[in-house]
């Protein structure tokens, strides 16, 4: 069993970025800038965006924070979409999800100029990824697929089953996957909530990618000999056992799954740390102006 | 076994448009105004166009046709799309494809307005559609649809398998089917010419949308009892039997299939009447604006 190490590739993508961006800064330009636009006081998300600032400090991406009361009004923050739509200094923003409820969601990604768009949540890019144009690809998938291609995971021909039907992971992962290229071409089955049966989708499957948000959902005895497993799913748990009175569990089972597979991602240092690089990869190419 | 009747559900269909026209039209209101924009002499093209002209007639579309030699340009046919983009007296166009060589498909699609867009090819309403946001579906898996819901099929948890991943057919359509809505809910595989042994997945499917237009392909050992069984490929097949010297033939052995089937769409007559009525709907959406 090989365990797909996602701290050591993030941490092998971030001096490539570093590199990228010194070729950038060496020759007279400005590195990339990123902006994100922070609602509220939301515990998780003020660590996903404290973390985000971090990685950009350290691999050189000029990051600019919006923070913004709950009280916040949607014509405000449309209005700053718009000011960072028009803004040349930034190459590509994010607005922080979830947003408190006065505010539409749906509107706000849609007000963001897809050129921008690093998230890749706008349907200009998600229509663009389904059509296989080039486009922002959200970050957990994205990662996801350097994670296949940097450990050369066989996938063309290959059964894969996804757990979960999100919009920002199990769909767009389940679309790449299906398409003509490597990561992709192969067989692919969405298994969600109304599945009957999941356990012998997942039996059948060369890869499973899960992404449902239950801890340890996936047992040993759901997993064929040889499959690659991908964990997605991150959970909060009480536990005694850390000073913090919480773990973070996986989707999988792994004690018992890992023992089955060729390949397996943890949690964490799987998936996770994958997901903050992909974002300054986007970041990266918006500053290179590669995709659009 | 079931024989899923598309002549006549598109007929059923033409009587509702028309009731709608009239309300419309009865209160001084102007009708659907669709433009078709048709490059070239291609024979297949030309009669798809005639036919959308003629059904647009009987049901009370207005319909205007706009005509252009292989050579026009691409800068040309973007100015006119641009045109139609503006124009208020047009609800909807279509670019009947495919465009000559010099021209680039994806450009004159992505130049159409999305909210005139009634074939559903530009990718924000790809990718409206995946998010699972109101928008412009195309014709065939709007088509097909309309026949689940018609026919009252259950799709919730059931197992449906998808062959091909076409743009137009297999993609939308196994999104649609993936999503938490009738029809929808389905687990949801998508095989294609990577997949390895296509006839393990049939047999597992409780239904079967076949989009692969290779004649024939889908024999009656690959299916289970009691499947439903879509059968989308239409290819013309040379045949004596016809006067035409040619035949028009399925993605499935239907004499073979038909008897395992609880319902079966046969070709011609099934899912092919829907479609020019898919886009017919799609004008009248656009009329009513519904959508955009």
């Amino acid at each position: 069993m090989i365990l797909i190490d996602g701290r050591a590739t993030a941490k092998q993508i971030k001096l490539e970025i570093i590199e990228e961006i010194k070729q950038i800064t060496n020759k007279g330009g400005a590195p990339p800038h990123l902006a994100v636009v922070l609602v509220g006081n939301n515990s998780s998300s003020e660590t996903y965006v404290t973390n985000k600032i971090k990685i950009c400090k350290e691999v050189g991406v000029q990051c600019t924070l919006i923070h913004y009361e709950n009280s916040v009004t949607e014509s405000k923050l449309l209005a700053t979409v718009n000011d960072l739509n028009k803004d040349e200094n930034i190459d590509g923003f994010i607005i922080q999800l979830p947003l408190p409820k006065h505010i539409s969601e749906q509107k706000i990604i849609e007000s963001i100029s897809y050129k921008k768009d690093v998230d890749g949540f706008h349907p200009i890019n998600v229509g663009r990824m389904v059509i296989g144009l080039p486009c922002f690809v959200p970050a957990t998938p994205k990662g996801i697929f350097e994670l296949l291609k940097r450990y050369k995971i066989e996938t063309i021909g290959k059964h894969c089953v996804i757990l979960g039907r999100s919009n920002i992971v199990g769909k767009p992962i389940a679309n790449l996957l299906a398409q003509k290229t490597y990561p992709g071409n192969c067989t692919l089955t969405i298994c969600h909530n109304k599945t009957i049966n999941i356990k012998k989708h997942c039996l059948k499957a060369d890869i499973i990618v899960s992404a449902i948000g239950v801890p340890e959902f996936l047992k040993g005895d759901m997993v064929k000999y040889g499959a690659v497993v991908i964990d997605v799913g991150i959970t909060r748990v009480y536990s005694m056992k850390n000073k913090s009175g919480f773990q973070l569990k996986g989707d999988v089972l792994f004690e018992e799954v890992a023992q089955k597979c060729s390949y397996i991602s943890p949690v964490p240092g799987g998936v996770g740390p994958m997901t903050i690089i992909s974002l300054i990869q986007n970041t990266l190419l918006a500053r290179k102006k590669v995709i659009y």
